[in-house]
């Protein structure tokens, strides 16, 4: 299939770049790195082998971008208000969005807004970043899981899901979108939002009594919620996630980069659309609903 | 009557300082600062007045100290694990302690260790701190709000209310020591704890919508705690209290002077006695828990 990779940072990057040196045909849209992609090509360090790409199909406009099969998109979430606008001229019947994003809710919006779009949820573990223009490192991992939004779209989701596993990039596909976006959401709300609001790394916060028993009860707030909306989600994933995250290498989390970067936090998709969630299906969650106003006002304080 | 005061810092210099210049015999019990203050008396900075003590009764082993009528305990929280041991020379059968700290809870453990001694608790209402070895400034305010642990001291109770007032420092009585001492409560929980994990003074709080949120859902807490365990506070106090705090100079509350600082923060009788009480009375406060673990976090962060 024909693939347009939205974003060129550390997801993007990686991702596109292992599907075009595996063959496939892939685009991608770039904005400020545009000029230098052009004439650079991309560039990736990689625990499962260094590669370069002299030459890569890069655009500056969607417009400009050819039709593809797959759009997948990498950018954050912060840049979503802009998503509508940027698909409009991309997407077309039958199109796939593959969603490579953290938080919850990105896939039914964009639903709604591309009814003729079939839409696939992606949950990136892999440890990655953009070391500069057309650079990327890729330190740790790369499985993506993935979900359908619609159970009629499976077959051209596990076609996907072949064609990057082809590509070396495992994609493993679960039977259910949501209570997959609530697994990832397990991990990423006590570690990114309390990695920002106490300023420490995966290993400092599981370094005493006090931060670990934030991490779990911050844990027991997201089984809750989404148990709320009726997806399998247990407690007894909590303490091997904890357990794991203690012999991982010390990490941190991408909204701790973004923070110290003067970047946005991806607040809204990672925080507060879980609350909302939550909250609809008739159930508070007041740790995690102080953490997302801790962060708020840190996010507030930083561009006073 | 005569006075011992325990603790030599805004607090203790500045109510010792009053007591005795208007007459009423004081003893001081310091420890670092005993030769500074033995040599060159106390030097108090007020909005009320300024004035100069050349000469106090100061002591540096509580055997030492004469006897008095009221012992005025005006040391942190933090060093309460000391105080039986200061104490033990100091209180005679009918000594009155007076509990000049922040928190809940002190008064009970003193009269379980010292039963024959008369307890009483006293929620400062006063902005004063030590800016040197016997110096003290007192910025704003001066109130006293005073209760007894059991309602036979009434009596001995107004009389050190009344010395007070008529040394100058506002002193009145309330009806239920609990209440009273949740009432305080109702501020310092929020302000004390967010001030430290946000890294914000009180006019910084509450200039975002967020944090003004954070302050307004702890003190909903608080209210809980204390109506659990069957005390009148109401949530009609809470914004009052808020707008009162937004008209106020901009202040960093003690626990953030503490931290800056390097001291051990009050976080057993401001929070973990609270959240205790609470929990006896069958009722979580899951962000005043919260905000525990990230002072403690933050406390052994420091530390390491």
């Amino acid at each position: 299939m024909r693939y347009t990779i939205l974003g060129t940072g550390g997801i993007g990057g990686y991702y596109g770049g292992r599907l075009q040196l595996a063959g496939y045909s892939v685009s991608f849209l770039a904005r400020s790195e545009y000029a230098h992609l052009k004439q650079h090509g991309l560039q990736v360090q990689s625990v499962d082998g260094d590669f370069k790409l002299d030459e890569i199909a890069v655009f500056q406009r969607p417009e400009e971008v050819p039709e593809a099969d797959v759009v997948v998109i990498c950018m954050k979430t912060t840049a979503n208000s802009n998503l509508a606008e940027i698909l409009r001229p991309i997407v077309r019947p039958g199109t796939v969005l593959l969603v490579l994003q953290n938080g919850l809710g990105m896939e039914e919006e964009l639903k709604e807004l591309f009814p003729e779009a079939v839409v696939v949820g992606g949950m990136c573990f892999i440890c990655t970043f953009r070391i500069g223009p057309g650079r990327i490192s890729h330190v740790d991992k790369g499985l993506i899981q993935g979900a359908v939004l619609q159970q009629d779209d499976v077959e051209i989701a596990e076609k996907i899901a072949g064609e990057f596993s082809a590509a070396g990039i495992p994609f493993s596909l679960r039977s259910d979108l949501r209570t997959t976006r609530w697994g990832k959401l397990l991990w990423n709300i006590p570690f990114n939002g309390l990695s920002v609001v106490m300023n420490a790394n995966t290993q400092e916060l599981l370094g005493c009594a006090e931060g670990e028993a934030l991490v779990r009860r911050l844990m027991q707030e997201v089984v809750a919620g989404a148990k709320a909306e009726g997806c399998q989600l247990s407690e007894e994933q909590i303490e091997p996630m904890i357990e794991f995250t203690k012999v991982m290498t010390p990490y941190k989390p991408s909204m701790k980069l973004d923070f110290e970067a003067g970047r946005p936090m991806e607040l809204h998709y990672m925080f507060r659309k879980p609350l909302a969630a939550a909250s609809v299906a008739g159930v508070k969650l007041p740790m995690i609903a102080m953490l997302a106003d801790q962060l708020a006002f840190l996010e507030n304080s930083r561009m006073r």
